[in-house]
């Protein structure tokens, strides 16, 4: 694995070489992550010979990479060191706070410039490891998900069921969820950022679940709506299959060389055709679980290949529920087979 | 409530004033809502006479807080115009990132200065309401710990059993866990920061278990330390006893008016008599499970009343495991008993 963060330093090192910056301090947890592979390490210096991290006590660094001492953040002494000859430090400064960017300046005498979201971008498109990594997070929700659908659900709380999705993932391996996973019923259903909370679990309820599995640090989402009870009703089965069909325009449309605005426009084309309203929606995944690239109408650029996002659509009417679907995919060529889904589990309406 | 914040923003406002500073843009989010009561508002701007909150879409603010658009951060034309007649704008330094500064001084046009940590100044002593928030707090961590001792731990994992304690706090009301709860098998028990893994407890194990609830935002922190099996070994009663004396000895010294250094003086006192080596710690607790006093030796100032504290103390033989015990208690006068304890179950050696 030291090849893989040193070849990504690399990267980052031919990036900054070709603005004139002769150094990078980066500072964004899930950037130093990924540069480095440590999830320990509280910041990192690359120069154009070598790395050097902050690391915690007792912490040790992978091959290629040198302890800083972590005294009350960066030591000035042993930062100056580090980046003796370095005229030009790059900063994070959407990470970097003020006081810091101060310690910093004072510590170097370099000059500090921004390095802007340079290292975001660098991980916008994943090598296949990483990729596996989320093919096994979507398999964690997944069977967490599975396991759920047998049980019965009538009278518990959204809460109790939330948190009981996020032991299985854990008992499947995972390091955690991938968010507080967000269990809706009735009324609730169908919303896109609502929180678990005491509501019970009704008969005639729809219930959206939305969960997603951390494994490695990498995040996958999948959104689900099903219905309580023994039969749906009209409108339930109707609206289901309208969402249903939305989603997966979108979804037919990640394919390299598309651009998010294109499985936006797919999307929001059956939803008009349908009448509704409604929400589509998407991010990139990665060590985040909203990451570039943006999906959604007016956003242009092209997809590439081996970039994972969710895709999600969603209606809900008020005072009755709503449904919503979501998946994680990874972008591929259309000759490929198109896009990779890392959330299997199924999007047929059930009713449990 | 309402008054409770207004109260608040107006001591901040005190605090400016003496400090020639017009009105202060607060963002660091655990600041944000003590200000404002909101969980919800990404930042507060707190001038002479009003108060407006950054809040995402569908929030409402609470009496005396206009709110303000959070169309990407702050919205410049808004920002602008709520500060109008600002010649001086403090900052938290170290919050803000450089880049949100930039932006914030283009939309202003103010001259901007740093607040540092006045806010969190003004948090450390607090009134009786949160102090009952954190005595809530403190009898949900209690309540899943006396829980758990009632069931059979050889054969779980360190893992497994932190997710049930965090599921019973929740169960019991909590927001949550005030931090991921530590529980140590063996070789881990007795260290203060481990992170619960895999391994699983067996018989004539000692078990140290770190936790706490969360109860309106409020966090408490307590740690025990068990022996597993009929009967304890005469080193693991010895070593229980030297540690549950040691911090004895310094939770009697968190009267008001006392130094922080004389509570650590005194466990170390303990320690030193029975020739043990091991660490004396503590925090400040309240919104975070980790903010001003810090505990410690050389830590001079004056302990106030009202003011919540963490006090731990722990041994760890390496190889063997060890001892750690840590209650959260507020600082009282000694005229009214001294300290309170908030983290009531039995500081006995258990063996379970």
């Amino acid at each position: 694995m030291a090849d893989v963060h040193r070849d990504r330093r690399d990267r980052l090192r031919a990036r900054c070489s070709a603005q004139g910056i002769d150094a990078a301090l980066v500072t964004r947890p899930v950037n130093v992550r990924w540069l480095t592979g440590s999830e320990a390490a509280r910041a990192l210096l690359v120069t154009r010979d070598a790395a050097s991290a902050v690391l915690p006590e007792g912490a040790v660094p992978e091959e290629g990479v040198e302890p800083l001492p972590a005294a009350a953040g960066v030591d000035p002494a042993a930062l100056l060191a580090a980046t003796a000859g370095t005229a030009t430090l790059g900063v994070e400064e959407h990470d970097l706070t003020v006081a810091r960017h101060r310690e910093v300046t004072a510590a170097t005498g370099a000059r500090l410039v921004d390095l802007g979201s340079a290292v975001e971008r660098l991980r916008e498109v994943k090598d296949e490891d990483e990729i596996s990594y989320l093919r096994i997070a979507g398999e964690m929700g997944d069977q967490a998900l599975g396991e759920l659908l047998e049980s019965i659900l009538v009278g518990r709380s959204e809460r109790h069921i939330a948190l009981e999705l996020e032991r299985r993932m854990i008992d499947h391996g995972a390091d955690g969820a991938a968010f507080p996973v967000r269990v809706g019923a009735g009324d609730h259903s169908g919303l896109p950022a609502h929180r678990s909370g005491d509501r019970r679990v009704e008969d005639g309820d729809f219930v959206t679940v939305a969960l997603g599995g951390c494994y490695r640090g990498y995040r996958t989402s999948a959104t689900r709506t099903f219905v309580v009870g023994l039969a749906p009703a009209e409108w339930q089965i109707e609206l289901h299959r309208q969402v249903f069909e939305a989603q997966r325009a979108a979804r037919e449309h990640l394919v390299a060389g598309a651009t998010p605005d294109d499985a936006a426009r797919a999307a929001r084309r059956v939803l008009d055709a349908a009448g509704q309203l409604g929400e589509v929606d998407g991010e990139g995944v990665g060590l985040e679980i909203a990451e570039a690239p943006h999906l959604g109408l007016q956003e242009l650029g092209k997809l590439d290949n081996r970039v994972p996002v969710t895709v999600a659509v969603g209606v809900h009417l008020p005072g009755r529920g709503g449904v919503r679907i979501e998946d994680t995919l990874v972008v591929r060529p259309s000759e490929d087979g198109g896009p990779e889904l890392l959330t299997i589990t199924t999007k047929e309406l059930l009713a449990l």
